[in-house]
């Protein structure tokens, strides 16, 4: 149901002839009401696609009506031509719902550098809205997804109200945000400034965290839409750890089916001298490749994951710095502790736990190895 | 020749037994002198092996007399044993060659977190030490090389003086430095402050920006000795313009054998605002695993140049930059401009030009493409 879990939404996923192979291709997810209030987030990539261009002046009155997204085309680095497509696209969505296309917000992924089939959104558009269902979430699910190999959702229920989440994303996972699209609806009685605070809140502590292969997208968007139509008014702390939750869900998805990853990695700093310091080891590990592709060969190569920590600018020192992996402390203080041989990295599952010895702040970072799955994914993508 | 060709240095290259292969593993350069002045600049990683430790101490006053060096291991997080283990091989050579041990350089280079049989090293530099030769230098060169496939050696001789270098690196090829040892001699008649200058002038021009991988090593060291034996005082600039083109020639080299490697990539970022902006441009790019993927599979991807230039925290704005790939102009001002069929990547030569329009300045990165024989030799290294 994802989306279309909680009361006050519609959505539908049509196939608007934008992906070659002839799949659903274009959602549409619409607020019914009785209230349409939003927040948003949007990848820190200082080049940014038409859509993040058009939707980041869509959301500032915290004001929407629906969200509409395609897959087959990232509408990035198109030049006048890519925005005129995309108003084109809030422009139809308007029409078909009634709706001010300034209340609609855009989302596109695929690949960046080509021009998008206005004539063939619009189509879909239309076919979309005459397809609008309260139970159409997941086709609307189906149609955000490009290399994905499943469709991702999400949802949480709590004391009369509900959150539904949809995401999309299998590579160029990296922090502020990802290539992840991800759509978020509720039916709590929640204005837009509580909604931003929570959503910014939950994606910190989640896709922030999500570092598959250190590649920053251009047209990442989390968006969180409320219709009021429970008419619970959650306590706000309540809410954002329940969307949290859900967000925590959503990246572990993400994560598991990351483009060609045989393992899932969760790389936990502790006894940092602050949360900052703990994150950025963490993720330097994670965007390390020597490191990533040990972990592919199931190499429980220690060295690499010192010699990544010490690129850093965080407070530790080598000779006093413990590194585990799957449970077994293979460096103690700096040097060989366990023999390696006792690592089992055969399973999917990964855990690294790095204690510097430096303070009581912690983090973890979620990633994945470097294969030759990936390699190829990414060598062969818009050929 | 090698570091054998300037006059005053002696050098060898013997099997010390330190690789399972049975090949040379252990290389001895002797400076001769009359003088005997030097100057070494280390990794900038902050976890750094045991060598590098000693290294950092003899270099202090400027004198050296010799270089020893082992491939078959790193040396590095071994903690006291493996300090003990370095202190060792400085006293080994120092007793062989009737020198202090104070002023011997030992670089280590091989696998992280496992310790060095001693005794082998004690009976390899005894071994040297008795092979050494004035014609050594290209059993030196071979003494050094982890998964190198082939020697790295230059020469360049210019009004009475000459300078010798061997380098060794295929992995790990970061920015201060990398996986690499360079030893460098010259029989030029220089005190060690004028060849730190030197060495560091052209070690931030050549070897400074080769990228491979973004993985930054913990035992990267690049060497030079000066043993006057020419009797020439070489003007400075001179002698730095040859140095920096000699470097420039061995880095050239590094990354033509980088592991794995299908492409050898120069990505010239010009028009920037800064030369550091035109660096951290360049570095972003050469590290972003999409965009290396795309040049493996012959992808001129310009798109993903972008999203890379967008991490950077470069003055730029994406819609006025134009990018190149062998030539042909795929992005003009942000958008398509050439079909990216013109782009021919079938060799193994690839030039990316970015201009900026933001200035004057300009920079190059080296760098290579992210293959399938990269994740294998570096899933199995260890193993």
């Amino acid at each position: 149901m994802s989306v279309t879990e909680p009361r006050g939404f519609t959505a539908a996923g049509v196939p608007a002839g934008l992906k070659h192979s002839g799949t659903r291709d274009l959602a549409l997810v619409v607020n019914t009401g009785p209230r349409n209030s939003a927040a948003a987030v949007f990848t820190s990539n200082r080049a940014v696609a038409n859509p993040i261009i058009w939707s980041r002046q869509v959301i500032l009155d915290g004001v929407v009506s629906a969200i509409v997204l395609n897959s087959g085309g990232a509408n990035c680095f198109t030049g006048e031509q890519g925005f005129q497509a995309t108003h084109a696209t809030a422009e139809a969505v308007g029409d078909a719902l009634h709706v001010s296309a300034s209340d609609v917000l855009v989302c596109s992924t695929g690949l960046i550098g080509e021009q998008l089939d206005v004539a063939k959104i619009q189509a879909g558009v239309e076919d979309a809205a005459d397809n609008l269902a309260s139970d159409g979430g997941g086709y609307a699910a189906e149609a955000i997804l490009t290399t994905d190999t499943h469709t991702k959702t999400a949802v949480r229920t709590r004391n009369g109200y509900s959150i539904g989440g949809m995401a999309k994303g299998a590579g160029m996972l990296a922090p502020g945000l990802a290539t992840m699209l991800v759509a978020i609806t509720t039916d709590a009685d929640l204005d837009a400034r509580a909604l931003d605070r929570a959503l910014r809140s939950a994606t910190r502590q989640t896709f922030d965290r999500l570092d598959s292969d250190g590649c920053m997208s251009t047209n990442d968007q989390v968006t969180l839409l409320a219709s009021g139509a429970s008419g619970v008014v959650p306590d706000e702390k309540e809410f954002t750890g329940l969307l949290t939750d859900l967000c925590h869900d959503l990246a572990g998805q993400l994560q598991r089916d990351a483009e060609g990853a045989s393992h899932d990695i969760a790389i936990t700093v502790t006894q940092a001298a602050s949360e900052d310091d703990a994150l950025e080891v963490a993720r330097s590990v994670a965007r390390n490749n020597l490191f990533k592709t040990a972990i592919f060969g199931n190499d429980p190569n220690w060295g690499r994951v010192l010699a990544a920590i010490g690129t850093t600018s965080a407070e530790f020192d080598p000779y006093n710095v413990d590194v585990s992996m799957n449970g077994v402390r293979v460096c103690h203080a700096g040097g060989p502790d366990e023999p390696r041989e006792r690592v089992d990295l055969t399973g999917r599952e990964c855990t690294v736990l790095i204690e510097l010895n430096a303070g009581a702040e912690s983090a973890t970072i979620l990633t994945n190895d470097l294969t030759h799955d990936y390699v190829h994914e990414n060598s062969a993508y818009s050929s």
